[in-house]
């Protein structure tokens, strides 16, 4: 049997979970999926996520791709999954890819949303999906700090490790909130994230909002390049990763 | 100190909880406000539930009552208990009511809302608050059927328990469906509701929507006044307590 390459994209809730990533001695969603992909396949897989995500991030889009000398069809790979997954993990679509497609290294962007619930009360259904933030929010302000960060930077002050081996360049495509009702979304594209990117761009923007800086503080601040100078990291719940490019 | 009467109004997501009312063996939402509201007003308080929700079902709008003879404010009963309850239950409002008020004899009416979620896929963000359903839905045949239900009627039809000991008249003001998206809602309001009633009204009308009954068929499952001529009963991850008239 030749050996296959696939590609499936999933969505899930990350609010149970510690993160995509494989863990010992916690539940990653990866080792939900390895278990369940290998039961299927009869075959002990391994697969590559597009993306670690953190501890309580959520995905509208998730891909991770894989290779197994199986018979069972790509359909079949997903009938089975969902039948075999827990209810906050759901395969969206299975594919077979090209053997060189690799979930993480052949991305060429994605897309994040954060949502931030803008009511005075805590709201009992949202909690595990949004960031609850009771103060007023200035959005224009937020969206004029916002628009520094779309370009070419050096993103060292947003990455939540001090350790960086990488190049810590990365190309912001788009960075704009939007208002629906009590729900605030921020779209936050590009090319590539640091560790904690998003989430600490939301964070320094709010501070932006509070008047810990002005949105003219932003260019400064990356200059830096220095964790410390920008404002905190928000909270998991509200992230999504909500599009993988390829 | 004089005795002060109570009403609290609260939201909540039911999926954790083994419904409304107070258990032994396991936990309904009635043991955690009492055991917050007793730290809180340092009396042992027991609550009154404008209704017994069942396991899984979730409230936009619930209201009790209770009485204790304490010196804290509604502002602050709202506040320490949004800081002392779990995530998926809020206090909305809290009041002090006429001496009479009771959270269950005193209401004149609720509304019910039923979610069915009508793609071919699940969503693992919203299995908890509302039904799935994959199979095409055609709403204007289940709205004529639901129309039957529009009136005052014997409900036993339409009631779980078989040892019914009150009386099953029931008067039903509204009872219609809505899509928005990919989202079904029925809205069932009334002076008053049975055991499981709006969970079997649905599962009657999804029958309907299978062509298991046709809307015809509506009044003579109502005068047949037994269980078993009404459909399935619907899941009560989809319903929701929408409002509580006084």
């Amino acid at each position: 049997m030749p050996t296959r390459r696939f590609k499936v994209t999933i969505a899930y809730k990350g609010a149970a979970y510690h993160g995509f990533q494989r863990q010992i001695n916690a539940v990653g969603i990866q080792n939900i999926l390895e278990d369940k992909l290998s039961v299927l396949t009869d075959k002990r897989v391994e697969i590559e996520g597009c993306s670690r995500t953190d501890k309580g991030v959520s995905a509208n889009m998730f891909v991770f791709s894989f290779s197994a000398d199986c018979r069972i069809t790509c359909d079949g790979i997903v009938r089975g999954m969902n039948s075999a997954l827990p209810m906050d993990i759901a395969v969206l679509d299975c594919e077979e890819a090209e053997d060189d497609f690799h979930a993480r290294y052949s991305c060429k962007g994605k897309e994040y949303r954060y949502f931030i619930l803008n009511t005075p009360c805590r709201n009992p259904f949202l909690y595990e999906t949004s960031f609850h933030y009771p103060k007023e929010i200035n959005l224009d302000l937020m969206n004029r700090a916002a628009e520094y960060f779309v370009g070419t930077h050096d993103f060292t002050s947003f990455c939540g490790t001090s350790n960086l081996k990488e190049n810590p360049v990365r190309t912001v495509w788009e960075c704009h909130g939007e208002r629906t009702g009590d729900m605030i979304c921020f779209t936050v594209s590009g090319d590539g994230f640091l560790y904690n990117m998003v989430r600490i761009m939301v964070g320094t923007l709010l501070w932006v909002n509070e008047g810990r800086f002005s949105p003219e503080d932003m260019p400064r601040i990356l200059e830096e390049k220095d964790r410390r100078s920008a404002g905190k990291t928000a909270p998991a719940c509200g992230l999504f990763l909500n599009k993988v490019m390829y």
